[in-house]
């Protein structure tokens, strides 16, 4: 039962706008320790699985990009038919990997997350394995630092036991909770946030969806049927499949579930204020992500130039000034969980040269 | 005594930095009514002098573009061989145009103010320069609408006399008061400010420069000699004058100066803030200079972005953001005359490339 990183790297990250686009999704951004997050989630996959053993679950679009990117060959570069969120991400890798190794253990891992401690990662994720090898779906837990209202928390409960030490039951999920509520969970110590990180085996998860998400599993019928003929098929079927992140889909609904809480630093690079806080932007102190800065009185700031570009910044803080040649974002901090509204404004719009 | 229009096109604006450069100045912008400041001021200048007397003085590195611009004949373009403030400047011009028209009247006119109202303009223009037929030096005055530190105010004295009923004697010059001290002025409303227009003979500046400022009067010597080796002698002696501002120079020394207060509406566009507030600038108000703005909730501010660039501005207001392509401005507004300090800053620096 060896253990297979599935890198999901479908998500747009439309928050990271306008440095992310339709066609360079946040896991290609370089916005923190110099490598880009997809880059950043190869290494740490690489702890973990052996090299015939990393996966990348991604759009059409991207997939050219990726496999340049990572180096992975094309069979590990599995490319959906449609983006349906990442209980249709998993479930079909599931089934993809399940052909090669069908007692696959799967680490899911988005490829959009910062954990500098990748030693401290690769550890939790091979205890992790440990239960998932036992038939739990395990989903990992990070200690709030904020009262976040844009996150699933995790209810944690008892031990599950003396074989798992460290991995506890889970009395129930709470999607993004009312701020007044994440602020008590941030106090009272016993929530932590689903971090969107699983581990399971193909035969576990798949079991669940079947059980949970019937359409689902439906949904990927002409997969197991192998046939040639099968893609366009596919494609019609996982169009119509419901979009549902596996939380929603199965997570919440399993009763197979445990969540194992981690110690190590996480983000999300949720949005350019997660990214300044994780980079230490501070009153007196800007960071520059790219570009020139040649005048920031000001402080407090995170720019995001262009080569070459000279950015000077008078009398302003507190900003994320993100350039990105063909679009210009100047936005308070505390309001850039705001910005996915500018990107879907502008879509409804058409604009599609510039999302 | 014909009246000759003089635009004087020397100036840099440094503080409308990325926007204005030193290959691109002031003049050149298209900042307000749809025009670029200078083809607004020669629009002026033919108003009141025909089109053989409008003038333009100007560095050898714009004299193309200005005769592309305004259309005048390259004899009417007056290339100053050095740039030495506008005492000098007008001090060429006056000898230049004497040759062509001894009796010459000269109305000075920076070319890059904004002036609405040209028909009020012309008139007052037409005032001023018949005390200019009588000897006076005339400086128009302009009502403070602020308490501004930067620029040389007028002590207004009693009227002239009823041939020129509108004219008024000069008690003193106060060149950039302290903020308490332009309160006062403001509140008092004896005191205009000195708005860089002056209207005069050429005869009558070129005696007072003579008396007051003869280092300037010698440097143009070789000018006088009109000796076609005379050039290069002319650019070294230019070269070596002193550089004043006419107000220095003779205004305030001349005992022929009478100021014309003018009810008109004047801003001389000195920063990115004043441009603001001609543009109506004000909380829940932006105004877009050039460019696509494509989300603005904050609103109160004043954008100049790049033909078919996406900006949008979230949570901020106040600012001034400019996008010149190369270079990228955020400033508060009302800091915005710091914006100077950036440029001469980036000179220090040898930042050409951006200056």
């Amino acid at each position: 039962m060896s253990l297979h990183a599935v890198i999901l790297a479908g998500g747009a990250g439309e928050r990271f706008w306008p440095a992310s686009r339709a066609r360079r999704p946040k896991p290609f951004l370089r916005v923190v320790g110099g490598r880009t997050l997809l880059d950043a989630t190869c290494l740490r996959a690489r702890r973990i699985a052996g090299p015939s053993r990393v996966w990348v679950v991604c759009g059409r679009e991207h997939a050219q990009a990726i496999r340049r990117a990572t180096g992975l060959s094309a069979s590990r570069v599995l490319v959906e038919p449609a983006r349906r969120n990442t209980a249709m991400a998993i479930a079909f890798a599931a089934v993809r990997i399940s052909r090669a190794d069908p007692q696959a253990i799967l680490a899911v891992l988005p490829a959009d997350h910062h954990i500098p401690d990748t030693a401290a990662f690769a550890a939790d994720l091979r205890a992790a394995a440990r239960a998932a090898r036992a038939g739990a779906l395990v989903t990992l837990g990070v200690r709030p630092t904020r009262p976040e209202t844009g996150y699933g928390y995790i209810d944690v409960g008892v031990p599950v036991g003396r074989a798992h030490p460290r991995l506890r039951r889970v009395r129930r999920f709470v999607e993004k909770p009312e701020r007044r509520v994440a602020e008590r969970y941030l106090r009272g110590g016993r929530h932590l946030w689903n971090a969107g990180i699983f581990v399971f085996s193909a035969r576990a998860i798949l079991e669940e969806i079947e059980a949970h998400a019937p359409d689902l599993a439906a949904a990927l019928e002409p997969l197991r049927a192998r046939a040639r003929s099968s893609s366009a098929e596919l494609a019609r079927s996982y169009r119509r499949a419901p979009s549902l992140p596996i939380d929603v889909a199965v997570m919440e609904r399993s009763r197979r579930v445990w969540t194992l809480p981690v110690r190590w630093r996480w983000s999300d690079v949720w949005t350019w204020e997660s990214l300044a806080g994780e980079l230490g932007v501070a009153p007196g102190r800007s960071r520059l992500l790219a570009g020139d800065l040649v005048y920031d009185d000001g402080a407090g700031n995170l720019v995001w130039g262009l080569d070459g570009k000279a950015v000077a910044l008078l009398g302003v803080s507190g900003l994320a000034v993100i350039d990105a040649g063909d679009a210009l974002l100047v936005a308070r901090l505390d309001r850039s969980n705001e910005v996915r509204a500018i990107v879907q404004g502008l879509k409804e719009k058409g604009r599609l040269d510039v999302t």
